[in-house]
């Protein structure tokens, strides 16, 4: 099959097909999104050998009795092994010995298909489309942020950054009746989040006073900067941003402040689903592009663009 | 008044009488601490000009009609406004406006006399003697720690830091029936936690696994680094140090293990006063030297020492 292969390099080229090992399933690649951590491996960001790619929604394609042939499925991307001390405690996504689709052990989604454990699909709703399901592993990702601590009702939150995590953040967080601002570059990426009743800003123009919260989806080291510089003493900074490289962190602006600092990777899939059935939020206007998987190196060159906001590759075009 | 007075150089020298102002006392120190941060701060950590100091014990000396006159007291050291929103939300120890004793535009206890507003000060016990009061914002820093998130009781703790602060927190945590471990480097300090039932490792020598929280103690970056290495995912580690420079943090530390980084500066007075008077919480073998304030310059010179634990100034010596 054709997949989006890194070995030191990337490459588009034809691998042996994925085989489902025991308790797993084949699936069917329907439409897979590239993510900023995608372009971070890129760069060197960890190292992975293998099919790239964790965001994906398909159709179960085996084995033959699977009681979900035919399916549409989504994802959960760590593939825990349910017998360390972790998996034990509840934290399967921080298994010792966990797999990660398209990260670390395990081939992704940049092909015409992949194997995961029957424990990680969660079925999508007839009425969520494509386009839309292949967003509900990073809106879980946004709803992770709810998961570091009880926001706080009683004041204004940050966003900083303007990409497709960071919008999703912002939405996710007026849903909650949070007064939400949302820093960035792009005025076109930052209109997105008009519609749910955020507060976009260039970054430059942000009003003055402190934020009880700011969530760091930027990508880069200034946010952080940025977050800390407008954080309220005792209020909450989530960090959704991994990188390549180091953030030179003055202990005294988290110990004199006492703020909290929160590293917040994935989430909950279940409410990620409701709320695209339910329509409340709608993640379609995200999609910058969509090219066909042939045409994979130019979508992941395309990705990388300055204020691009979600790139698709349709894997299932030559196959159907 | 003889004090130990900032300014771009540490001076030994006579000075004006600290005056109180509107709703201010006068306290004729008795003992006063030195703490790391006085250290830090002559090494140009933040910008302070004026008296240095701000663990101390003493006596309520003036206005002559005030009710307290002649008692013994502790002072909490941030100075607020009580006007601010941050006050007004009871966050007073982070005053937009504050003064903090001897740190920042506030004479501080390394002097005869200090002024501070009758709203920071605390009576202390009969039964606490002077060289145990000395330590209450030091004991009330460490239950600090407890305030950032509850401690999580199923596991083990660790605290970084064989010095003062490091030693305090252990007993305090060990107070909560935790299993605590501490790291450092030096067997006379480690053996000063046994006592509490707190279990001390020479940091090369700490056993594998990992710890539910660890406190950051040890006023160096390397401390930091040691406690990303050991906190559990989705662990707590609470920061106390603070100190010039930066650590390097890649944010994949945080992120990936998703883990939460607190911040923690100061702490409640009264359970201190409680735990003292109630001999819970013995401070005074930590006192490694006592010199009167005509000695404070080779005192700031002894506290700076490897493995030197409490340096205290008796500050009442000459006067009485």
């Amino acid at each position: 099959m054709l997949a989006l292969h890194l070995d030191g390099k990337i490459e588009l080229k034809e691998v042996p097909q994925s085989l489902p090992g025991p308790g797993e399933v084949l699936i069917r690649v329907n439409l897979a999104g590239i993510c900023g951590t995608d372009l971070e491996v890129l760069r060197g960001y960890h190292d992975f050998r293998g099919i790239l790619g964790h965001e994906f929604v398909g159709v179960v394609a085996g084995p033959p009795d699977n009681p979900r042939l035919g399916r549409r499925v989504v994802g959960e991307i760590n593939v825990a092994c349910g017998r360390c001390d972790l998996c034990l405690q509840g934290l399967g996504r921080h298994c010792r010995e966990r797999g990660v689709l398209g990260l670390k052990g395990k081939d992704g989604a940049f092909a015409h298909y992949l194997a995961l454990p029957e424990a990680n699909l969660h079925e999508v709703a007839p009425g969520v489309d494509d386009a839309a399901a292949v967003f509900t592993e990073p809106l879980a990702a946004a709803l992770g942020v709810l998961q570091v601590a009880p926001p706080d009702h009683g004041d204004r939150v940050l966003v900083v950054g303007d990409g497709c995590l960071g919008l999703l953040i912002s939405w996710v967080l007026a849903l909650q009746g949070l007064e939400v601002h949302l820093a960035g570059h792009h005025p076109e990426n930052l209109n997105l989040a008009r519609p749910y009743g955020v507060l976009p800003f260039l970054e430059k123009d942000l009003p003055p006073g402190d934020y009880s919260m700011v969530v760091e989806a930027s990508g880069a080291p200034g946010g952080l900067d940025l977050a800390l510089a407008r954080v309220r003493p005792r209020g909450l900074v989530v960090l959704k941003s991994t990188y390549l490289g180091a953030f030179p962190l003055d202990p005294a602006r988290v110990v004199v402040p006492e703020v909290l600092l929160g590293g917040s990777r994935c989430g909950p899939f279940p409410p990620a689903l409701r709320l695209l059935e339910r329509g409340w939020v709608d993640p379609r206007p995200l999609i910058s592009h969509t090219l066909p998987l042939v045409r994979g190196l130019e979508a992941l060159e395309l990705a990388g663009g300055p204020g691009v906001l979600k790139v698709l590759l349709d894997c299932g075009a030559e196959e159907t």
